[in-house]
């Protein structure tokens, strides 16, 4: 199935810097949306809005930490549904690099392309959150296309 | 095989604006690397080069105006060789759509995470261009991570 590969490095940073960026609501919303509810637990669901572009309900399926963030998209659009999001940690050089994975759509829709550099522009703003202290979540997200 | 897919839209701009970005030397030079020498010319090579980090040579299988750009990889690194670069055009809304594929690697290598979100940034780079006559192609290229 066809999957969503990104990786960026986080200069001068530690993985656990990078993993309270993903594994907290306070980092999440930093990057991704300000509009982050719910509860960043093993089993629990967290709720992400985009305003009137809808939004993402992930099930936390594991945080281990410093490690790994695995979430499976449980409501949302209907191409992710059932598909699953994957941040893997580790320190290399003076870089923390974060491996990212948008696995298992079911086909390689146009919305997958669009999804795809989204979701790059977004993994930029996480590596300025944490190089910086100031990212570029939704609604100041970098827009890419007619689809925002 | 493993893809990465990308979608930009160039605001206000034709899509024979973004077919000047992509098939002449001028154009690629502006928004992916400063440094490409060769033919935009069906059968022809052009050789795009980064520096000490290398480069690709790009065989051009097609060029239909204001459509599409399809090159194929015949030299550079290991991961790239035989795998295709293909940049679609149309227009929609204000937009032109670029929906850009880099098809047929052979594996999920974490060298293919790291090209993925690098594609995103010069398609970005690109965007910029078009609207506003300024791209950040190499050596003025986003820094992602520890592999430039």
């Amino acid at each position: 199935m066809p999957d969503i590969l990104h990786k960026v490095g986080l200069k001068d940073a530690s993985p656990n810097d990078a993993f309270n960026a993903l594994a907290t609501l306070e980092g999440l919303s930093s990057w991704w949306t300000n509009d982050a509810q719910g509860q960043s637990q093993v089993g629990e669901v967290i709720k992400f809005r985009f305003g009137a572009n809808g939004g993402f309900d992930m099930k936390v399926l594991e945080l281990e930490p410093d490690k790994r963030v695995l979430w499976e998209v449980v409501d949302g659009p209907e191409e992710w549904i059932g598909t699953k999001v994957r941040f893997d940690l580790k320190q290399e050089d003076d870089f923390t690099i974060v491996l990212f994975k948008h696995l298992n759509w079911k086909e390689p829709v146009e919305f997958m392309h669009h999804c795809s550099t989204k979701w790059g522009v977004f993994l930029m703003s996480l590596k300025s959150l944490v190089e910086t202290g100031k990212g570029a979540p939704y609604p100041d997200d970098v827009l890419i296309d007619n689809w925002r």
